[in-house]
């Protein structure tokens, strides 16, 4: 699909980047009042009407952060966008603009860029959101994207991460560790293929994984959810690095210690299943696998009713001193340092 | 310098990615009060209180828009933001806030991302911008860098590409070609540094050229100028890709031809001389020559008085109807069809 050797596919060369740009663009729709220019020139113009403007960016890098073996291009694309909303809806902040740019060699074809673009313009339509700009480059070896996403949120109503305080509950959505597996089954049927290319792999047991690891959501419904339950987060994180990771991250911005319970640790079935196969512990799976862009919030002991019956969120702990430490109370009852073991694209690559 | 073959640097990976960022960065002032959040959290904080906002961004890729043989890394910094500072000048808009993400190869010692950082930041202090977010990745071959630009401008103020009238007079600020040429000297002192490489070179007859290439400027300066001389462009576009290139954007934008003098087409001496020496002609390199960063603007005839003599300016040519078509009027009076031969990243390079 990505090799341009089908004679019937248009090499990119044959377009030039403007018209690259325009062509792979040109029927994404504008929904946002507050996009008042989208493309076409030296940039994009937005008005917010005096509301705080959110902005966060993130560089996707073939080879470290994904791999087109097993990764279909509309697949990425949705999950180049998907990454960067999380950001934003972790500032409690309406996402609604990105731009989107990406550098390819000649290798690909304009028709595995449209499937790249359409997995982009299907997120777009979905979580209402305009893009506004980009451009197109050359890269002499691998595929290379930068998503900026842009939001807006009532003036000083941002969440950050540094607002917890001792006796807050530390709650999260969704459940953990499910992209993580989701890896672990993509990599070892990628090495059975290489093995064995006929091979026709049965993976429905791990549906769900997959779906985690090739299909993340960001969660706008747990932004919306608080609101109509009328709570504010005292704090709030996207959890893409691992859960171990994020809480230090919320317990250090805030000078704060926690403890976080390993019997509350929210854990699909698959999730269960799929460490037992692969023989890994799932509770250090859901602590330090990444990617499952679920939200890691603090709240105010008084919000515990209005959230305890969801099923979309998970009270794991509590807040406390800084002098406490953070730690992780183990099934067993053991108190043990919480340390970030997560996903570290700079130190574990070279 | 980059080879981190020297045990007294500092190897990235004895860093995690959270702290490296936070190393770089930590001494990055903040000058906007519409800066309320840089950096340490899911996504930078902006108010602009209701002004149109305008942004910018774009990916740069060793071995695609930079060589490493030549350009020192704190260079690269500076000509990094500058490139997409340029944008947001294009808009008529004051710049206030960049992103900078990059992805790096563990050959990278932090001493060498240091510099880079001390060019970004060098920038940052020239042209008042505050720097509120970006990230740094590993890269498994080259370089990568992005940067997204933000700025200002009061509401339905800022110029689009779009808004060239006939009769309007297309102005130029700075010359022309002068950055190509840099490029061309460095070219040809890495061959003869391949060959040779102790020969120490005479760069002094190109100064002009290198600091064109390695430390270009955007021009805030033409911005504040044009407001001081009460002018308003109708259309504007920044330089990036050579003279003709951006000609013809601005024609197509507006549904309109034009008549463009190669004897107004304003060229630094050094760029005449180097163009004999190259065997090349200096008008050839003019129209297609990128990387000048100059501002091409258009502004109605009854402005010509405010900026006939300003060193800064110079007219090169006037605006015509469509049916006219987009015409160079040679030295020897002949009129031939304007082309757009500029420098493309995704058809030129593999």
């Amino acid at each position: 699909m990505l090799e341009n050797k089908d004679q019937s596919l248009t090499p990119i060369s044959s377009i030039g980047e403007f018209n690259l740009i325009r062509k792979l663009t040109e029927n994404f729709p504008i929904n946002n009042s507050s996009t008042k220019k989208a493309g076409g020139d030296d940039a994009a113009i937005l008005n917010f009407d005096g509301k705080d403007i959110v902005v966060s960016t993130d560089l996707l890098i073939e080879g470290v952060h994904f791999d087109l073996a097993y990764m279909p291009l509309k697949h990425l694309g949705y999950k180049a966008v998907i990454v960067n909303l999380s950001d934003i809806y972790a500032m409690n902040a309406t996402a609604s603009q990105i731009t989107v740019s990406i550098a390819v060699s000649n290798r690909f074809s304009l028709e595995a860029l449209e499937d790249f673009y359409s997995g982009i313009k299907t997120a777009c339509a979905l979580y209402n959101i305009d893009m506004v700009g980009g451009d197109t480059s050359s890269s002499a070896t691998g595929m290379i994207i930068s998503v900026t996403a842009i939001g807006h949120v009532e003036k000083d109503k941002a969440v950050l991460r540094s607002g917890a305080r001792p006796n807050d509950l530390l709650v999260v959505s969704g459940d953990l560790g499910g992209a993580y597996m989701g890896l672990q089954v993509l990599e070892r049927e990628k090495q059975v293929f290489q093995v064995n290319p006929k091979n026709q792999p049965d993976l429905d047991p791990y549906s769900y994984l997959l779906e985690r690891q090739l299909k993340p959501e960001a969660r706008v419904d747990v932004i919306s959810l608080l609101k109509d339950l009328g709570v504010k987060p005292t704090a709030m994180i996207d959890i893409s690095d691992g859960l171990s990771s994020e809480v230090l991250h919320l317990c250090n911005e805030a000078d704060v210690g926690c403890d976080l319970y390993e019997n509350k640790i929210p854990l699909d079935p698959q999730v269960i299943s799929s460490c037992e196969e692969f023989n890994l512990d799932s509770t250090t799976i859901a602590l330090n696998g990444g990617e499952d862009y679920e939200l890691l919030f603090t709240v105010s002991q008084e919000d515990f009713p209005k959230i305890k019956a969801n099923p979309n969120l998970t009270v794991i702990g509590y807040i406390k001193e800084k002098t406490d430490g953070c730690h992780l109370i183990t099934r067993a009852e053991t108190r043990i340092p919480l340390t970030a073991r997560g996903w570290n694209a700079t130190s574990d690559q070279e």
